[in-house]
């Protein structure tokens, strides 16, 4: 059985502006060092999403020492960093367990060169923590809001603002919130128009459309 | 095949401080009718809910004409109004097509003698119908919260008042919406302590449970 | 039972830049005649969503006189149109099933004075189909794809553009299709980052999104 | 990436009557180490609720030693005890299993100073188990009924008692069972008026609601 | 495209001890015309199931008249009727909505020749109604139990008699328990061992199973 | 709104030796009547599935007098017929119900040139029907085989011959199995290897995959 | 927190023919030697079920020297055997996976004094291998049928006999398969009358059913 | 308990063309070894499926000494190598991750004497992979494409092709794909007709189905 196990999608990033991530879940250790092997003699930066602690550990040594890796978004960067400039976006995160996925989205977006807040802990039981800070919320021109359990956050901040909000539902949650399905649901289902949704626990994707948007630029 | 096809539970009040209702939908005509005129010869008062507007009007003549009927909340009262009190029980709804809803909520508490406040059109992409009336808010003891769609209001409304909040989450939506299961699986996830739920649509499950609340006097 | 039955959040185009648009499906004749007449009242433009054939022919004809009405789309405008401009913003649609939803974005987006054309019956069983057309593709600043059945359409559309597309599921499709949720999931689960979605069949926030991004000008 | 991980809703108590609570799920002993440190240097007690034994052998050790831990339930109380008084809050479990959530309950309550008493393994297949203790039952003002499996306890609990009855359906069963959906379902679909449900294994939140009820007194 | 149709399975009974019966619903006229036919020529009877009232009117009138309707049953009997002697298959229905289902069941036995007693609307939420009737109840052999919404009539029945329940859910009720889910899961996850389960709505099922269990003599 | 609604994939018959058809559900009468006429245009045959009788009447009088309906299959034939041949296919249909996919199935091998025998009403609760024609059924190259209920005609048949067996699951049954889903579900978890499955009542797609095999000619 | 953990219902078999047994899936060592303890003191013997290796290596010493422990169906039986007699009851398992829950079935057998015959791997793949055995399953007075994957054991077998069949889903299986789901839809959608059916992998149940049957005598 | 507890369908091989095989998940590793002994006792080769790692660890030497395992796809021989001739049938996997499945179908079909190819990682995000290839896939008789997350590539393919596509689903993928939900519906409502799927993750099956399929000469 010989063949290539991946040809990476170099081109992406001229067609669509966003190069191709690894996505290391499901992948073993041999195939995200063959992937990273890919990079380096392409003389090409890389992201790598979702390696998790110990997928991390299991990394043949010569690969892991090249990867700038964050055990908490569970994110790594192989190729350094470049210079980040402020973005516009917000990152806006309901309670402390979305933090892993907001920091997916800051990571992503800090290896495509910009800088991103996150607002924390601002879940809408308390709407003061949200409410005192809508002067801030309103200066942003995109934001990306992380929540879990049942996602309210999602329709009350895009009925206060006018960026784009782009709603990560996370896993965080358990009973009938176990797996992130409530907090998806919700934020498809917002009474508040103008709400788009990725993937539950897609920091990555969220990240990526943001910085699509930012490019929207009106002539 | 000779049977008594219903036998009322006419002790349950005395039991659970709630007198038996009776669902129409379901059932025929007939057994409407019959259901009817057992209150009749028993000599008591009975709320027959979800009578939909052609079940009210496939009702032999003589039983409708007996009743006082409600089309938007699908609601029929057999053997009169009692006078209504004030009860501090205020009924919250969303959207204006949650109003079905919270109607059955109201004509199943002023069955029993409460009468009860709508709030309407309060939904949380425009917060500020919610907040603009929060003194009021506060002022009731116990909240009925009607909503569909993705059911943020339970939520935002829970953090804000110290009532307990029964949140009745709707058919009202679309897509992933449709049926009600995104507010309710909403309502159950919320991040906001102290929210209790009933089935889609059970404006007379709410209504029942707030009057029971009522009940709960501290020594 | 005395209350208002609504109250029109007039005040959300100047917080969210989306003005408040009336759904209709869930309501009744009464109600939605007692919006436009608020409307009305105020001076405003309205746009009507979800209005059905058969809930058009129910109105009061004093009501449906003052209405703008396009049965595929199921919308209605009152207040008159408004000067359109060519917006950047391209609808693709997979098949000619999909042409409600497509037209129920591009007439919303109308009503906002945005011009925006529609690529109808690329669907990527005949691939030329979307290929041939590339360039046109990618003239668009934000694109708005719309389809139902395995709603392939989006990751192919989005691996080879740079614009943000927004994924707008249709109920498009039979057996395990049935309702837009084949569609909904493929669109979430893409393998095409920066792909955002909508709820199924919601042309209208489609377009709302595309407009709030429109605004996202780097300064 | 610098910004504060939590701001604690300290307000919450005086608005909703509820202290805040931490939710230990889905957080780095490091992060619950900050939220106990935050309620410290404020001078609050803190309730921790879903700290597995695995969880709170993982905090630092000057973090663990301030808890007051019961593995049972998975709850620790930081700031000490308060004198509880008898609340007229019963507690119903259905079987053995069921008593991890039903402690949750329980420890929540005495948490806010109310004493509870525990009735347990009353599931309905014995019926004689709960008609027996019939009278201590109906001394109850309010009670939380604790079930897993098809949650049959739910409705025959309501159909004997006045209080109001909050369900808490817990993960108990296997098969179709599983993850306590069944007993959800049950609860919400109860053909007895005026139960209330709460989130699967959500003791925590019933509790609360038990204190909001106690709280709607009759002036 | 010549072919039969329909082979009917006129060995079944010999083999199962059951004959087979024509499930009407999704078959044309002409179907159910062709099956009578074939029946007629072979001299044998035939129940007829799910034949609701508007295709039992479509049906040929030569084929109509030679039937034996029940429409609140939905069943059909061609053939004539055969002695019934009693059985010792009791049916115990929770509500009078489930007669129709519980009629599906009674109106089978009575074509096999087992006449079978219906105690109707016995739902749990008033118990003195079940345990009431205790004796009548613990002298079947058999029982059926009929109950839609969330079917807590299964677990409490068979945790008082010696016979085998046959759960019979039905698709009464609405929100969660629409179309019968929840009774047939809480049939399924009953705690009383040794409840046995049909399909929703499937009386002719229960009837069936109900008739093999009395041939389970014991040598 | 001016643009082109359907761009037919004409070249498709070329690239996959499939011709295009026409899906009629979700279209309008103007939109099918534009498909036919541009198939007139170009001179080529068409076959349109899922056209209802309603559908079907609703046609403008000029495109429905072009085409060969036929009621049962939901099926209609522009452009005429062409020859048939015999091919080898054979399709079982477990149910009397299953037939209106099962000749769906034969409608489109018939528009391609392909006859094909049906075997019908062979579920497998009467073995005998499936057994004493395995001769026959082993005779053919490839089988489609149509059942709804519990499907488990599926798994007893490609135990039994050699050919490739396309299961269609239908949609006919009740309760659980409405819908289809039990079917389908039991079509692709089958213990007999070798068996592939289409959509729900995809009787066209089986045929177009039975078509396809045809040509898998071994060198 | 003081109270009684658990409440055996020493009273089942004498209304119900069938004694308690221990669930121990979910409960503590403590809790499951309690229960054990309270056996021992009212002299009763006692099955316990879903006691896998791991709980029963947790057990106390004391409490487990007195168990009759099966890993592979994981019970055990407090108390001693007890003779057992050929009862008539006949269990057949599709797969070599599907036997654990045959044994749990045949274990709860013999702890009531029934011996039981397992007829193993015998699925409908290999048709012959049932029908084979036809006389010695015809044999049987009552049918327990286990099968996991497509379950299309279940109808086949109720097609050739006239015994019982009482269908126990298994967990075997993966993709759709995953848990039991197909298994136990199809045995609920069985084409083939009197098939009766109890939890994914409840092979107590079964048993439990299996005996109540056996007592069905016909005077 | 005396049975056997295995009886292998040896014959399937004759009445089907394809030989049973042994699926590992779920069984002991003395059930493993006992079938693997009968194998040898009757002189035949075997193929074990989903022995995953931990499973093949633990089975006895002397039965693990005499496979051949390859860990990536969780398979092994029994019984050594026969010779591979070049089959026509081409493997196309979406992504890395999904090389496990792929290599099943690979190992599958090598047990059975045919070589075949595997294209990798030719997602559809990065379209050129699939067209710059488009030659060599429509050079391959029979195509098996296997794919999780959207599954898109099953639509995009079967556009291009003549062959049959037989889609295998997999497990990859995170949030809405997780378990390889999505990639199978994507699959079952493919707009591209003449796609045939099987179980999620389903290699072994995928060559079954392939190899039948290579077996319809036309005469």
């Amino acid at each position: 059985l010989e063949f290539a196990e991946f040809q990476i999608d170099w081109d992406r990033e001229r067609r669509t502006g966003l190069p191709e991530a690894a996505l290391c879940q499901g992948k073993t250790p041999a195939q995200i060092g063959g992937i990273v092997a890919a990079a380096r003699a392409k003389g090409r930066r890389l992201l790598l999403t979702r390696l998790c602690v110990a997928a991390h550990a299991a990394l043949a040594d010569e690969v892991r020492d090249t990867l700038d890796y964050d055990p908490l978004s569970a994110t790594a960067v192989f190729g350094g960093e470049i210079p980040v400039a402020e973005s516009g976006i917000g990152i806006v995160a309901a309670g402390t367990s979305d933090l892993t996925v907001a920091r997916e989205a800051a990571r992503t977006l800090a290896f495509m060169g910009h800088q991103a807040d996150i607002i924390a802990d601002v879940g809408v039981a308390g709407l003061w923590r949200l409410t005192s800070r809508l002067e801030q919320l309103r200066g942003f021109r995109v934001l990306i809001a992380v929540a879990g359990m049942e996602g309210a956050l999602f329709s009350v901040l895009a009925g206060l603002v006018e960026a784009p909000v782009v709603a990560v539902p996370t896993s965080v949650g358990y009973g009938v919130a176990k797996g992130g399905r409530v907090a998806l649901l919700s934020a498809l289902a917002s009474c508040a128009p103008g709400v788009v949704v990725v993937n539950i626990d897609n920091g990555f994707g969220a990240a990526a459309a943001a910085i699509k948007m930012l490019r929207v630029t009106r002539v």
